[in-house]
């Protein structure tokens, strides 16, 4: 009987995709086990690598699109279209258009970041005939509540002399009035599914600007511009469009381009997690099998509230099948992931080295480490043959 | 039927000794399978830890001793005198009394630094009643042929006006004659093996002075010096004792203590593993093993030549047992240490870091490494009782 493994790993941020995580990983348990049955289901969290992650796993096609960069250079962006669903469906992820990776280092500014490209992206996706979307959240490198993405699509909106605002987060501030007359009218009639921390909420002391923001070059001062702007925002929302979208859950994932996509476009948040895996029909996928491989960046104490290994942890043990983890960062806090039903981890690291290094050797420390991680499981599978066998001792 | 495990690791260089390194991977062990039956053979080297880590494996007595450094300072060192040997037996190694550590970095001056703490420690096992004892070389902070230790116990070496040479590999250029009619009676009814490095001659090319000259802290110049002294200590040899020391296997051993040894007091040098794995009666440990857990701190392309790890995994592979390795850098050319026998390795790293901080981290970084790589193992065991039993799958 061969050895039935899903590979279900999410991306490792700022290396690679989770795409290439479960390439890398599935090359190495060949290594080691040649005739093992592998099947991948690389868990993109909603950010980088999303589109291309669930094309990968459900069929489709992708297609690239030059959009408005964050920072208002133009950027090469892609969406999905998938394969076998019921209506023409496009995915895409907003850091194709907006991420924090498209906005250089020098000028990481909040305050002026937008993202513009994002609806720019849903429009040719639009325009490629999709009437169902679904938008991946995460790794942003914006701050404007998806005021950006709403007015590349025909929103208006106002400053209190009825000019149009600027562009970024700073420009909320000046926020008097949203029209929603223009939209594209094709959104009205697209059911748009968003995939987002479900965690993050747009204002408040656990608001996306505060939370956020520093990592995106914030200043602390620019935090609470930028949380002013935000609160303006979802003011002028409650009072023109009827929604409070101050604490909704996922409104502010994005730099609260969840406020904009559910408050402007009608949108649905949903937990990344959930969304991933029912398009992935990953149910189905751990009924036929005896051992599952996740693998994130860093496990830590944050794994066990929502991140992708703790989440396949939790369904597989729900299965009774093992599940072990490759990372390339272990953090403190580290046995809560255990405690949900990871039977095990190992870190990719092989020598002392900076974080640069890791980044840079990610690719073949994965496939070494799963490799010698499947020879680990060769060795416990060889002590209870002998187990049942103590008379029989070659090396199998 | 409990899981037999033999521990049988190297010490890691600067951070940890074999005993410490076998006593953290036992506890890792034992955190995922309580009821494994332990066994810890610690492989000191015959450098730092050898008598700590024979004493602890046979049973035995360490005694402390203050004898002359390496620069001259007084340091306080130890032989062991071993338990249930026929003769009183005593085990030292030399880097207790002249090892590179208690070489303070400003005063790395291998023309200068002694091997007399050496020979005082040797006496001083005498005076317990030694008439048996097994020396230890590796990790030396000296490169004086072992003068400084044979003159320690009467052997008068002369300069071409009959007064005696100083200290250190630099005075050895003077030496005109040997006299070996004052050595200590007592070393002459003694029999002496020593553990080293058998690949470490004296003199040429890949003598001692050139290969680890530079590490002791010698310049390009201080090496041909020190060659030059070791040239002529052989010459010397040669003429006055009747002995060719310049290739002999071992010879060259800290910094050629093995050529003092074996021409100025009648030690027979073995090769360290070997001496080793006797006293710990290696093949009898493995008898009842079911799997060898071994550790050092590189695994790389000289693991397969001698090193404790691959010596370890080619004593396994001959009975057909299961060996994995620890370590904490993975260096390249690992593949040859799993040519010969080596069934999986794991590198203790968790995070990006520097050389420093693993060292600081060592003990924890084993513990952990060890408890996850046996539930790796376990997962393994798992997946192989499911296959043999697929209707029956609760978490063993």
């Amino acid at each position: 009987m061969r050895l039935r493994v899903l590979i279900a790993p999410s991306g490792f941020k700022e290396s690679l995709g989770a795409d290439e995580v479960a390439d890398c990983i599935a090359s190495g348990v060949r290594r080691a086990v040649p005739d093992a049955y592998l099947r991948k289901a690389p868990l993109a969290d909603g950010g980088e690598g999303f589109a291309r992650a669930l094309v990968g796993a459900v069929g489709g096609s992708l297609h690239e699109v030059t959009v408005t960069g964050p920072v208002g250079d133009p950027v090469r962006a892609h969406f999905g279209m998938l394969a076998g669903e019921d209506a023409p469906t496009a995915v895409l992820e907003m850091a194709a258009a907006a991420g924090l990776r498209h906005v250089p280092a020098g000028r990481r500014d909040p305050l002026a970041t937008t993202t513009r490209g994002v609806g720019e992206l849903i429009a040719a996706a639009l325009d490629a005939g999709a009437t169902r979307l679904l938008v991946g959240c995460g790794d942003s490198g914006t701050n404007d509540g998806g005021a950006g993405m709403a007015a590349a699509l025909g929103v208006r909106l106002f400053d209190e002399h009825g000019a149009g605002i600027g562009e970024g987060g700073g420009a909320l501030t000046d926020l008097a009035s949203i029209d929603l007359s223009g939209l594209d009218p094709r959104v009205r009639t697209t059911r748009i599914d968003v995939a987002c921390n479900w965690t993050n909420v747009l204002t408040g002391p656990a608001g996306v600007a505060r939370i956020y923001g520093p990592q995106k070059g914030a200043s602390a001062g620019t935090v609470e511009r930028l949380e002013a702007g935000l609160e303006r925002y979802a003011e002028v929302i409650a009072r023109d469009v009827g929604v409070d979208v101050r604490s909704a859950p996922g409104s502010g994932a994005s730099g609260g381009l969840g406020a904009g996509l559910s408050a402007l476009l009608g949108a649905t948040l949903h937990s990344r997690f959930d969304v991933i895996t029912r398009y992935l029909a990953f149910d189905h996928l751990l009924a036929d099998t005896d051992l599952v491989i996740t693998a994130e960046g860093a496990i830590d104490r944050q794994t066990s509230r929502g991140k992708v290994p703790a989440e396949v942890a939790r369904l597989a043990a729900a299965r009774d099948l093992p599940v072990i983890a490759l990372t390339g960062t272990v953090g403190e806090g580290v046995q809560a992931a255990l405690d949900v039903g990871l039977d095990a981890y190992s870190s990719i690291l092989t020598r002392p080295g900076s974080l640069d290094e890791a980044l840079h050797g990610a690719r073949d420390l994965l496939v070494s480490s799963a490799e010698q991680t499947m020879r680990m499981l060769l060795v416990g599978r060889r002590l209870a043959w002998q187990e049942s066998d103590p008379q029989h001792r070659s090396r199998s």
